[in-house]
């Protein structure tokens, strides 16, 4: 029994932010695991079988690809973005956490991608360049009133905040909760972008700022940056202005 | 006049963590700029003139890449990890905001790459599964009372916590004070890891907890992870224990 088990970030989209030692892996597995969009990316090939599963299942998806390592196949796991930012690293572990020891013993590599906030702070600029924080506003598996309070701890804080999963269809409503908090938190003023889909074909981004953001902007597709209280626009002869957090941070205190 | 600058993240270190478009502009750009270990990572080919320069003179060296690109060149500026992450993007920005106007009409693109941060996780399992928040300790540019209210503000938040710049020769204290500050904020239980140097030979790999971590573990090359509240260590049969923050949280309150 040689199985192994691989936890492969795919990165936001295109296959030019696909790290080579994820494309290697990917080109040796007998299986793959993910959800359906996700395998959708990957090239068909003799040899490698694709088990398909629905968004929200990650337990189980983590599990029937456990069970395969276990019979000794070799197995990746793939996530869209960095499997280890609000993706399947964690998932994984969780499986094998509460499952049959002999998980214990399996070979298991998490393998890192260019995850969605990365690929949103390069398009916007630098908004990202100082102290920031990622916050998902998903509370199928934590109390509302937690993310509130990170919220208010980010402000607090003055980080700059990238929000991943902003609003689904079963959760319209979490985003608009979210800018309220925000804005009761920090200045009106903040530069704001909703990067959605980047490095997609159907890409947009729209800078604003906290004060003047319409939230129904950010979907599924949508990671929304909120900048700190040094967060600046950079504007460009070409293109829409850029989104600058700096190195130095001037104390007003 | 057609120049251009790429802001290109090099990643942790191995060319496995390159992603394809960086890899692929490095080999079209006429000149590169960076901090000189960076550029030892490169390849040497007729046509790339290489440009090295010292660590801490990230806005002349920003500067240099700018004129060099606003005289018609093809031009990259690189970091190692990810370009937005603490490193030459924000450094880039804030020249061109105090730079000629000319500089403005450049055409200018970030590449993102994998972060230290994240080659961390990967290796430690899912330490950053839920929320979390990355803190450069450097006071070379904000004050210290600055670090301290963002250590206190995460941990009011409870995010996981990851590290940069833990210490340098000049700054041998900073770790030693963070740790201070953490653990009069969070619980001694809470786990920690030292992540030094990951994906290149020198890896070496430590896991602790707040109460029991040694700060003068942490030196330039290291990133460490302050876990939440809910992370937890996951012991194998072969190997060291892995991180897991998972992505349910249970409300103590």
């Amino acid at each position: 029994m040689s199985g192994a088990l691989y936890v492969i970030g795919l990165g936001p989209g295109p296959a030019c932010w696909l790290t080579p030692e994820a494309a290697d892996r990917l080109a040796r597995v007998s299986d793959v695991y993910g959800y359906a969009p996700y395998l959708a990316r990957l090239e068909p090939r003799p040899g490698l079988a694709r088990h398909a599963s629905d968004n929200r299942v990650e337990i189980e998806r983590a599990q029937a690809a456990l069970a395969a390592a276990a019979a000794g196949r070799s197995v990746a796991v793939v996530s869209g973005g960095d499997p280890g930012v609000f993706a399947m690293a964690a998932a994984v572990l969780e499986a094998i956490e509460s499952g049959p020891s002999e998980w214990r013993a399996l070979d298991v590599e998490v393998l890192p991608g260019v995850s969605a906030m990365q690929a949103a702070a390069a398009r916007l600029g630098a908004p990202l360049g100082n102290d920031f924080c990622a916050i998902s506003l998903s509370d199928n598996l934590k109390p509302w009133a937690l993310i509130e309070r990170r919220l208010i701890a980010a402000c607090a804080g003055d980080f700059a905040i990238a929000l991943y999963n902003p609003a689904s269809a079963a959760r319209p409503q979490q985003i608009h909760d979210a800018f309220r908090v925000l804005r009761d938190h920090r200045a009106g003023a903040a530069p704001v972008a909703f990067a959605r889909a980047v490095g997609r074909e159907d890409e947009r981004i729209a800078v604003t700022t906290l004060a003047q953001a319409d939230p129904s902007l950010a979907d599924m597709s949508t990671l929304v940056i909120v900048g700190a209280s040094t967060t600046r626009l950079l504007a460009r002869q070409a293109g829409p202005p850029l989104l600058l957090t700096p190195r130095r941070y001037e104390a007003p205190a």
